[in-house]
């Protein structure tokens, strides 16, 4: 086999989730994965700094996504408005990505430390929004509440798509997700 | 000394969070603490399980605490409603604890390792006030939501209290911060 893999990246993925759910996260190693993708263990390496990372190597990108479209809207925009459309622009990220995500889902419940990272994952995501914010000028309270509640919505949305078939978007969740807030918190 | 010491568990919890505060949560062994404190090793394994416990054994009480307050709010209060309640019940817990609350809450933050069994304890708490939400017949996703911006409520008004000097009570911020959340989930 040459150096150059056709969509070598997308093949560890999909190899690592189906052992990860087959098998279970703990059990499987990396030199399964690249055997079960038909690659090399380097080639795995050199997409993959380890197992872990096959799940949670798009967090930055995520993170990068939320900050840059809450940095990006309207300076008027409430914040709830300003969150409501990063939800509408973050959702665009996972477009093709249910099955991925599903599967994701599934073996980060199974087991303990994944959920642990995926906590921290979420916090992180969470105080840079709240940043984010207090950029724009909100106080440091609303902020931190805005950013706290828009991942409560993103988590709750999120859920119940990767639950779902995968007809209905993320977006079709979020937006959901975020007018069953408005009633919760109006106590309507 | 006999086997009996006054007040050995508060002596001890005071010791711990002094030497966590001066030298670092890593840096301190059981011993250090039970020494600070005038007692035996011993007498702090009595009282607690490891270091770890004198920050994180009151977490049993409080989500118990969170969910008995949940369960007991009238039925036919709105979700929200309840969780306002709730809050206002669990703030009791906290009362003389500002001190303590605050030493903590510095110990934790310092310490990645503290960060993410907050984390885990607050998901947690979140979980169980969502089941109890189910068992009041709120709807799946509602109940979720519900849950996860009560203990971003919760997170928000406590930090704030924890910052403060501790003339105002934790319930004071915790209704502000519900009343923030009103306003943010309106846009107004």
């Amino acid at each position: 086999m040459g150096r150059w893999e056709p969509n070598a990246r997308g093949r560890l993925e999909q190899a690592a989730l189906a052992l990860y759910s087959e098998r279970g996260f703990e059990q499987t190693t990396a030199a399964q994965i690249a055997a079960r993708a038909g690659l090399t263990e380097r080639t795995f390496f050199r997409h993959y700094a380890d197992k872990r990372e096959v799940l949670f190597g798009g967090a930055h990108a995520l993170e990068e996504a939320f900050v840059d479209a809450l940095a990006g809207a309207p300076d008027t925009a409430a914040p709830i408005d300003a969150m409501a459309s990063t939800l509408e622009a973050v959702a665009s990220f996972f477009l093709e990505r249910h099955e991925f995500a599903r599967q994701r889902q599934a073996v980060i419940m199974a087991n303990a430390e994944l959920r642990e990272r995926e906590l921290i994952k979420l916090a992180s995501l969470s105080s840079a929004l709240a940043a984010t914010l207090r950029r724009r000028g909100v106080k440091d309270s609303v902020a931190a509440l805005t950013a706290e509640v828009g991942i409560a919505v993103f988590k709750v949305g999120f859920e119940r798509w990767v639950e779902d078939d995968g007809q209905r978007t993320l977006a079709d969740f979020l937006r959901e997700s975020l007018g069953e807030l408005t009633v919760v918190a109006t106590g309507d």
